[in-house]
């Protein structure tokens, strides 16, 4: 997979390109990442990238010309004829694991990542997607695209060291995942569950469920409607309802 | 403000925290970040911060202890009375701007980044919180806090050189923003729009408003909902639902 980053602060992705699964993945040549300040591409005399709304308003806006310059750069640098063309912004599509796995398929990803108080509206245009992290405010996309590129690169053939650690986290089951615990078996007074240490798989399989169903009912009841439950999902649920009702009459009493 | 990192990989902290606005934070000393490699505080002679989960499963698990000694650590070294410990977790709630915001109001934040497979649960009653940046699965917690960070420490006073900027942002007001504009008044044939060129206040104002309310109504109806809206916004809405309902009969034609 081919990635190019558009950004006036390069130096910022540094650490995370060098660090983690990301230089992992460059170092195996499972992925090739360029970072490119589209400064280099103004044609303004003093490289300037941004300038005032029409209309007035606080702040600056990004201008369309850098932008589309370094875009028509990276089209006749690379091979791939399918180029997916991100822009982060917060008015944009929220970001998703099935979106990461929507990335994850592609050849060539470029993100564009923006600072100051906006865009100029035609470099919209220029691009296949909108995408937003989150419904909070950065300072820039730079954070978001290393995001987006943590999350879909994860996904890619033998980037990870176990093909199952993908697969089990929570968001890609549908539920939150279970409790977990390792050594030791007493720490600061709070103890593994019985369950977990005597070695009965079927056993621990259940508790496993019914306690990622409990999280998820308790956290997230929303993600519990976009599942099929199977009936022991369901005879579980009606446990755990019954269970926290007890729990939160104890804490009254 | 004082931040502490707990993570394995402090390296993929020095672009971010060198560059953009927490550079500048820093700078100005409004903001001090320290960023430490729990490995450090591991009891165990060979450093070891992970292990393998009772019960089986794949992947390896974050132990207690390190995590621990590193905050008994940071607290022995920090006067502030109130501390936010914030566990990144994909189990967690969901980050949003009010987080942001609650975070921007305390004296000292500490964000503990996973890695792995996930944390021994014992973790969890070290923390006062535990939070998600998204549906999506990160590879680590080191990106998911420098977000956290940045969403954060922008909301401080003196920290964005321009007050209203942090007010007028998408997700902010309520509503995404606008479309905006800025030279040159034609580029590649898209024009900017004529009631942004003619300079009449009042004019102007009512195309912006009407125009975050499309994009909001077009991208993010559901945000509409959480608003108290003015008569004048709810006949733009009219308005602007007529309008998009012609634009579909003219592209079925």
């Amino acid at each position: 997979m081919r990635i190019d980053v558009l950004t006036l602060f390069p130096r910022m992705f540094e650490g995370p390109l060098r660090e983690s699964i990301l230089g992992k993945a460059i170092e195996k040549e499972l992925l090739a990442v360029y970072v490119h300040n589209f400064r280099d591409f103004s044609d303004n005399k003093h490289q300037q990238v941004d300038d005032y709304p029409y209309g007035g308003g606080a702040g600056m806006l990004l201008k369309a010309q850098p932008i589309h310059a370094s875009l028509e750069a990276i089209r006749e640098s690379s091979p791939a004829t399918s180029k997916r063309v991100v822009l982060l912004d917060p008015a944009g599509k929220k970001f998703d694991q099935s979106l990461a796995e929507e990335f994850s398929e592609e050849e060539h990803l470029i993100f564009i990542c923006g600072h100051y108080e906006g865009y100029d509206e035609r470099i919209r245009s220029f691009v296949t997607d909108e995408v937003s992290l989150g419904d909070y405010v950065l300072t820039g996309g730079e954070l978001g695209a290393m995001v987006m590129i943590d999350a879909t690169v994860r996904l890619l053939p033998e980037v990870l060291g176990n093909d199952e650690s993908a697969k089990t986290d929570s968001h890609s089951t549908g539920l939150l995942e279970h409790p977990q615990y390792t050594r030791p078996a007493e720490y600061l007074g709070m103890e593994v569950p019985e369950v977990l240490r005597n070695g009965n798989h079927k056993l621990i399989a259940e508790w496993q469920l019914k306690e990622s169903l409990r999280r998820t009912y308790l956290r997230r009841p929303e993600m519990l409607e976009q599942l099929e439950l199977t009936d022991e999902m369901e005879k579980m649920l009606q446990e755990i309802s019954q269970e926290e009702a007890r729990a939160v009459d104890k804490e009254k009493l």
